[in-house]
């Protein structure tokens, strides 16, 4: 038998008096099952979709630090109109962290064999010291990798090479991408670089496109810039594309783009029909960095479909062998098409700080935290 | 050989000088081919799904009447925004009315024993004094029916039969429809209560309400009450309805259907997800009683999709079975399930003037005009 492990863990609690509260509860961990293993947690991103789990609706302007250095708290009120949809998570103190990277501390008799390896892992509380799971939701890294190097193998690669699949399984023959300078864009850049899918990329910044430019991205688009939808028409009319991937979710980019697929598909009709064009046109909402409402105007004709878009329903309609398929690509391609870039790892009691959390919250493109709870 | 017929045509030209202008075009019709008859038409619906081609977004404040009682002309300015669109239809004298129904005055070959029977016929062009067109697209009314009987006989019950064929072939159990006391509304309840699909129907005032209750509806939920959200979902929990048919598109609506629904999901839920229920929600919006953008809150997690839903690419979608099993319900219940009612019924000059245009264009449920061009 191991010695039992105790370690600290990050937790999120929404109280029924409209409370957010973070604070580190001490876990000890069970002896891991025959097929299990407990990892010391040595990396872990704060991604866009870490987020709601981790601050909920909170109004952060009146976050509060409390507590004491090593086991701080932090508090921020929530507005009573955003309650509603928080029913099923008030008073549980909720685990946060879709994924993380660390060493293989202890194992089972069906893992002994990773002891010492350092592993990428999914499945959710990976703010914490140490984390318990089954082998199948690790994957070893490959030999010179660190925890940093394998801590985002799974939510960014896994939707970048999604995003493809989808695209190939419906029918369509180019993408459109927003945020697109992000680490998952800069992904599925490489990746649509490498399998010759054309990829309209959507931009806010000159800067961001430069990063685009940089890594070969043929087709970038400003939607800052006054030409915006005639640029992003010509692209669209350029590459056929009729799927589209948007991470901002809240305005009017949706509705944009779909108007510049029904522009460009309306380019070489000859004859009208009040309907608009019989070119059907796909936008995935996959992510939130804009909260307000969407904004359908509606002039794309009938032929159209917005849709939330979520990792785990797509891997589970997958099947094993498309799931395989891509689990091996980013382990071959994992310092390449695959690195991810952090600029700061903080340590999980800095992730309670409320200066560090204004920042990482921001989801500023190209800007990504890393925690590192061994810290 | 028989007489060459001519007569009176409504036609629709949007200029590009941003005009729009309806006439009455004197049209001379060729002899009917093998397979084609020429039909006096006596009705023809004046339906929301017309009114984009025979008005376009022209600014009906700016309505002028000219030319002569026999041969009236009315034109309207169209707001230079609203031009983009528009490219494929300019100058062009366009006819409208998707459907009808009138007496066979000519037939061909194939077609003699269709003489002096009455059809109802879909496919265009059908505010007009004489019509051609293939046998197929006609079908002749049972013993005893007026054209005002087969006037509708095509978008309306079609529609509403292949909503419940899309909620069967898409794996749902029931269905939320908005404007639901209008002429496709009832018939909808008709069908639903005949083939036991619980529908829950959204009306906008206590009269509409009435409506509904008065043919045996079921489930009733007025928008404007002030437990809307809350009765929609009580309403949604009890019927299991995760697909929606929104005739109204612009505003909140589909939104609030969306939330209720996952509302609805989320009753019975015992674990916190923060990306909501898995439970998959549709919403079809097929109509466009308000032109004002969809907002979509997003507060229903993200396996929801709203898409543009319109009769003809289902129709194609569906296969020659189902629509000739649709066409024989239709026919053999005419006039029963598939009954209209209309509130006017204009001459096609009376359709140009600019008084009757105010009227009929205000799509007020439960209100609908027939146009007669025998009158």
């Amino acid at each position: 038998m191991s010695e039992a492990l105790t370690g600290l863990e990050l937790r999120s609690t929404v109280t029924s008096d409209a409370m957010l509260r973070l604070d580190l509860a001490e876990v000890t961990l069970d002896q891991p099952g025959p097929d299990e293993v407990i990892v010391r947690v040595e990396a872990s991103p704060i991604n866009p979709s870490d987020l709601g789990l981790l601050l909920g609706p909170a109004d952060l302007s009146t976050m509060q630090a409390g507590g004491t250095p090593d086991r701080p708290i932090l508090t921020a009120t929530i507005p009573p109109q955003r309650m509603a949809m928080l029913g099923a998570r008030l008073d549980q103190s909720m685990p946060v962290g879709n994924e993380g990277a660390g060493t293989v501390v202890q194992a089972g008799e069906k893992a002994a064999h990773l002891i010492g390896r350092k592993v990428g892992m999914i499945g959710g509380a990976m703010y914490t010291q140490y984390r318990k799971l089954r082998v199948s939701d690790c994957i070893p890294l490959p030999e010179g990798a660190t925890a940093a190097d394998g801590a985002s193998m799974f939510v960014n690669p896994l939707t970048a090479l999604a995003f493809t699949e989808t695209m190939k399984a419906e029918g369509h023959k180019a993408i459109v991408h927003t945020a697109a300078a992000s680490n998952l864009g800069q992904m599925l850049n490489k990746i649509c670089l490498a399998d010759g899918i054309p990829l309209v990329n959507i931009v806010r910044s000159a800067e961001q496109a430069d990063i685009l430019r940089a890594i070969g991205a043929r087709y970038i688009v400003d939607s800052t810039a006054p030409d915006f939808m005639a640029a992003l028409t010509d692209a669209i009319a350029e590459t056929g594309a009729t799927l589209g991937f948007d991470a901002v979710g809240g305005g009017k980019l949706a509705s944009q783009i779909l108007t510049a697929m029904e522009m460009a598909a309306n380019r070489n009709a000859t004859t009208y029909s009040r309907y608009g064009s019989s070119v059907f046109k796909q936008v995935y909402i996959y992510g939130m960095l804009d909260f307000g409402p969407t904004l359908l105007d509606r002039s794309f004709g009938l032929s159209w479909s917005v849709s939330g878009w979520l990792l785990t329903p797509f891997l589970m309609k997958a099947g094993p062998e498309v799931n395989a398929r891509m689990r091996q690509r980013v382990v071959d391609e994992l310092t390449t098409t695959f690195a991810s870039h952090y600029s700061a790892t903080i340590s999980l009691a800095d992730a309670l700080n409320p200066e560090i959390v204004a920042a990482y919250q921001r989801k500023t493109t190209g800007e990504k935290y890393l925690i590192d709870p061994s810290l």
